[in-house]
């Protein structure tokens, strides 16, 4: 037993709101990153430092989890939990120390394609057949959305609406969103998000894209190219470029951007720290800090998409780039979106826009879109102060994790020994890699199409050369009976396109 | 009394749900456009031809007026009503033989201004003060809005929405809008607009100026300057010039946009031709061909804003430039909005796109904010579906012209002599020019912001040098009490703001 001196001071306060185990995770964090507890620490056992702390087993292990998710501390078998080395806090990082010399030189950025010639979902759908199952990314479903609850948060908005003067529905007097939604978000993403921001920090865009569209135009467009990860989100890759943007693609490994291939001369970067969109993975926080140092030291904007960061299965959600950037003086445009965990045609998004380029950025938007309907922010102002948007997000949480594992348990029964999945922590699709080297993903989406089925081979992505052996099986939108069925087809699908090797198994399994 | 075989021959179909004024109106129309009813022939006279069509007098009087308003015909004191002398008609035009040689040279563009560095509608209101009576353009009132069938579409909306599988609300399917919608108003556009269009043609976009920007990126960016009405809307000009556009400002007469000072170069040329913003007028018929062939000799693109098109107390609104387009050879884009007539957080606009290039279009839409939320399209495809669109206008326009009369009456009564107002057959203005050469519509304005009423000078609207002597008065939005009190509240800052010789007639009529 460590002798009680050892055990960090962690301020806990039983009256309030804040539940137990986020106020210790929370004096934790702190001491770390106050330099108080220092790297290679061992910290205590749990079970002793809930009874010096005077609070249950389960609070101090849940706080330790989300702190070892965050990579805040590390599991050492045979040691215990430790500090980890946050290489890149601000106190200790020296610019370029830590690029490895073997490496390669950073890499150029490709050459900017044209802007887009066709629309990426075609009307016509040739490129994006309708099918029964589909696996892609992109869409949802309204299965588990709260109906009743938003139609009378409708009703009460448009009753809302109707009866003010000069309000967000009859003039353009608001062109940084409705105050009420702007008022719920700060506080949502105050306590969910560890995002520090007051209601008129926040900007409500249609949606994700138009907010990054403009953090470009503003920072980066002419000043260097737009680092972004690969794979990343063709469609706001195409959305970037077609604004005018030089993309550079640099790869990422399992905990995000690969810092050391950052282009010197990048004006902007863009990443998902959250759950790297799509590989996954979570940047851990000192990779986070040295990013931002990165940042501050080269002038460059942190465009921080925080996409499926409510979609987080182990632990709550990450504390975002945009909390951590002002100790570290970098600049952060954070965004974020409800396509995702609402819907997409409710084109509502937003940004936690720094002070200095606010009015920059509104007179942009206003020269633009103006941002969504009136009705849709007055809704979700109501949804979200109610309450409905936080049990939603619980149930959504809930229901996709049980999807994720019927997903897994699909897969093994039925592509055992032809596809690799690991299970995700969080988001709402897995990455499933090819094990099979005579079938590529792009093969297999053709003859699972035809059977009705579509999944998203990796490659669309991807701007960098990579094989073609993975997938997106997008699991969210699927109950258990059409998640078994479509993984059954996609087993018929591997049969026709895959090779003798292949047709063998299938004939052996069958 | 006219021998009997000069009746123009009309097709009238009893039985056609089309009202008789219509078919008679539209077999002048075209017997005018096809050369068989030459200009300066005189019509027959109202009562005589309603005789020979076998109608009733009110039915030929209806059609004439409308023909006369649009410029077909022309009434000549002591002659009777004769047809227009269509100069700039494809068949008889020859480009530039009517550019008069003692007029100006054509004028150059003005200098680019830098993209907007402060929103218009400014957060802390500095440049916009909320007031208690409003005479500015762009807000609006729900008073005549019909609050119960909106929100019966509402709720079919979002039922309809929520039950569709690979839906708008669900996915990223549909770039160019909710299919139901682009129905209800392809059939809208056609029987009121006289465009020609199907479901197909039409994109759904975040409201005019988005539809506008992406116009102007395809066909004018980088080709030549675009040529803007002078006065013009302002938030759009500062809008396209941010999305990189080079603006020639070309001054207007009573009759639209002065074609004979069009920039050669001009690689496009935006018009509000059914009722010119702000300053008024209708273009007739003459120029609007003689423009469309002007553009099609150019290879110019031809934006139509068909802003308060559906506020035209006298006739029905004029048939637009798109429907004529095609027998020129012209490139239109067809622009419309709702936000004017129903509210403007709807955010809600349309195209109409010319075949060629809609997917491209349809590309830099999908890059850009992909168009308004799903449940306003939805709940307005029921709404104009089900009639109540039809239903609102017919009450806003009755609403609206009494408002005006009350509005010139109110002028006249307090601040007769001091300034000048002609009634007007559209829109939801007034321009009013300031007589008393020593008060300026912007000290008027600031005066008046002071008693808590604004009034919109016209300089706003306004980039080529012009004496600030006229405001926008609009009255839409107030009902008789506001309207009188307001006007009233004028006369007390013609008062203050104005010279000694203002005094004195103040202090006259007090």
């Amino acid at each position: 037993m460590q002798p009680a001196e050892f055990f960090p001071t962690v301020r806990i306060d039983r009256a309030s709101p804040t539940p137990m185990y986020r106020q210790v995770e929370t004096g934790l964090r702190r001491a770390i990153l106050s330099g108080r507890l220092r790297a290679g620490v061992r910290v205590p056992g749990m079970r002793a430092y809930a009874r010096h702390l005077g609070v249950a087993a389960v609070t101090v292990i849940t706080a330790y989890d989300q702190l070892v998710a965050e990579g805040f501390l590390a599991v050492r078998p045979g040691v215990g939990t430790i500090v980890s080395d946050l290489t890149g806090h601000p106190a200790a990082v020296s610019d370029g120390a830590h690029r490895p010399q073997s490496l390669p030189a950073p890499r150029r950025p490709i050459a900017t394609r044209p802007g887009p010639r066709r629309p990426f979902f075609e009307p016509q759908a040739s490129e994006w057949p309708p099918v029964e199952i589909d696996f892609r990314t992109g869409s949802t479903r309204l299965d588990l959305f709260p109906h009743r609850a938003w139609e009378r948060c409708l009703r009460a908005a448009w009753r809302e609406l109707a009866a003010e003067p000069a309000g967000i529905a009859t003039t353009y007097l608001h062109p940084s969103g409705d105050p009420r939604l702007r008022e719920a978000l700060a506080e949502y993403l105050g306590a969910s998000r560890g995002v520090h921001c007051e209601p008129d920090d926040i900007v409500i865009t249609a949606g994700a894209q138009a907010a990054m569209r403009i953090g470009v135009e503003l920072w980066v467009t002419g000043r260097g190219p737009l680092a972004v990860e690969d794979p990343g989100g063709p469609h706001l890759f195409r959305a970037l470029e077609a604004g005018g943007a030089e993309l550079a693609h640099v790869p990422v490994d399992q905990r995000g951007l690969r810092l050391e291939l950052l282009p010197r001369e990048s004006a902007g970067v863009l990443v998902t720290p959250s759950w790297q969109y799509p590989a996954g993975g979570t940047m851990p926080i000192g990779r986070r800090l040295q990013l931002l140092t990165w940042a501050a030291r080269r002038g460059a904007v942190v465009l921080e998409d925080d996409c499926d960061s409510e979609l987080r299965y182990v632990g709550h959600p990450i504390a975002s780039l945009q909390g951590l950037a002002g100790q570290c003086g970098a600049t952060v445009l954070y965004v974020g979106t409800f396509s995702k965990v609402l819907f997409p045609g409710l084109r509502t998004g937003y940004a936690v826009v720094p002070g200095p380029v606010r009015e920059l950025f509104l007179a942009r938007l206003e020269a633009s879109y103006r941002g969504p309907g009136a009705l849709e922010q007055r809704t979700l102002a109501g949804f979200i102060a109610g309450g409905h948007f936080h049990r939603h997000l619980a149930r959504l949480r809930a229901a996709f994790a049980e999807r994720q594992s019927l997903a897994l348990t699909a897969l093994d029964r039925h592509l055992g020994g032809l596809v690799e999945a690991a299970p995700a922590p969080a988001g709402a699709h897995l990455v499933v890699r090819i094990t099979d080297p005579c079938v590529t993903a792009t093969a297999l989406n053709r003859a699972a199409v035809a059977l009705g089925v579509a999944i998203e081979p990796m490659s669309l992505s991807r701007a960098l050369p990579a094989p073609d052996d993975a997938f997106v099986l997008h699991y969210a939108r699927h109950g258990l009976a059409e998640l078994e069925d479509g993984i059954r087809r996609l087993r018929r699908a591997f049969d026709v396109s895959g090779s003798a090797s292949t047709w063998s198994r299938g004939a052996a399994s069958a």
